[in-house]
């Protein structure tokens, strides 16, 4: 905990996926809601079959998707999504012509069956 | 919002996964729940490692998880769901001697959390 | 259902993905919680992508979640969720110098929107 997915689409060269991450995972370091950083386990997917709405402009997303264990207040979700999305505006030049959505969703992970074990720490 | 993913095991080289997902969101915009067909965001991944159950019978699924805003009704999330295992059901002709399973999962993303922007529209 | 989703970070090669998937439907089956082993739907994907914290060290996870229908205790969920961490820990040596972390999650699936079928059983 936390975990945090991002996928692009195939059609966004310009984002560097591993600048993406090390940026998105300082910002949640920064926020002071997670103990350690080293707890933070960030992973990126490229899109490469995608589809948006039915129109025939092109097109692509950016989505993060952070899972956190269950109990943190509205307030530090609405923030920390906030500042997750401030952080994906920022991660490149976007492409002329083409439509991009950025999103940020947070959930929540069951706090009483969740089980973890770290090796070689 | 929406969210739609697309899993498919690589079994079932008939599925064509971006027609796939043209009739998914065709169906989502038919079925009037959402404003505006831009918002709808769907991915196909095809699934290289997987094990149906135990038994060495050749098995294949394919997968549907569609977020959606909370806030919907049962019966909306019913007919929405029932209507996308209906496209997934006409989308190829499936092999013959492999067991497919087809699925729809139907989940909310927390309303107060989520935050999205758009560029170039 | 269930569905599981095994994630691993590609500096694991020792992890053979496939024996992970046999072991963990096993163990799935071996609880007594599912009707038919037919049911449980199983992937693993290699992470290419990934960014564990902030710091430099080389860091590595192994991250599985399983997606069940609504309605089960916190206790057999606990147990569950104990249970596959154990085949997570046994899945092979690990390799020296790297931080492995093992993460098991739990979440319901909301079942009066859940659809299936199968084909060809």
């Amino acid at each position: 905990m936390p975990h945090l997915h991002l996928e692009y689409t195939a059609n966004l060269p310009q984002l560097n996926a591993d600048v993406a991450l090390i940026r998105l995972n300082n910002t949640l370091v920064g926020s002071g809601q997670f103990a350690a950083e080293f707890d933070i386990k960030s992973r990126a997917l490229k899109v490469e079959t995608f589809k948006v709405g039915t129109a025939m402009n092109e097109r692509a997303f950016v989505a993060v998707r952070l899972a956190l264990l269950s109990g943190r207040s509205p307030e530090i979700k609405k923030q920390l999504s906030q500042s997750l999305l401030a952080v994906l505006q920022d991660l490149c030049e976007w492409p002329a012509g083409v439509e991009v959505q950025l999103s940020v969703e947070l959930l929540d992970i069951d706090r009483e069956s969740y089980n973890k074990t770290a090796i070689g720490v």
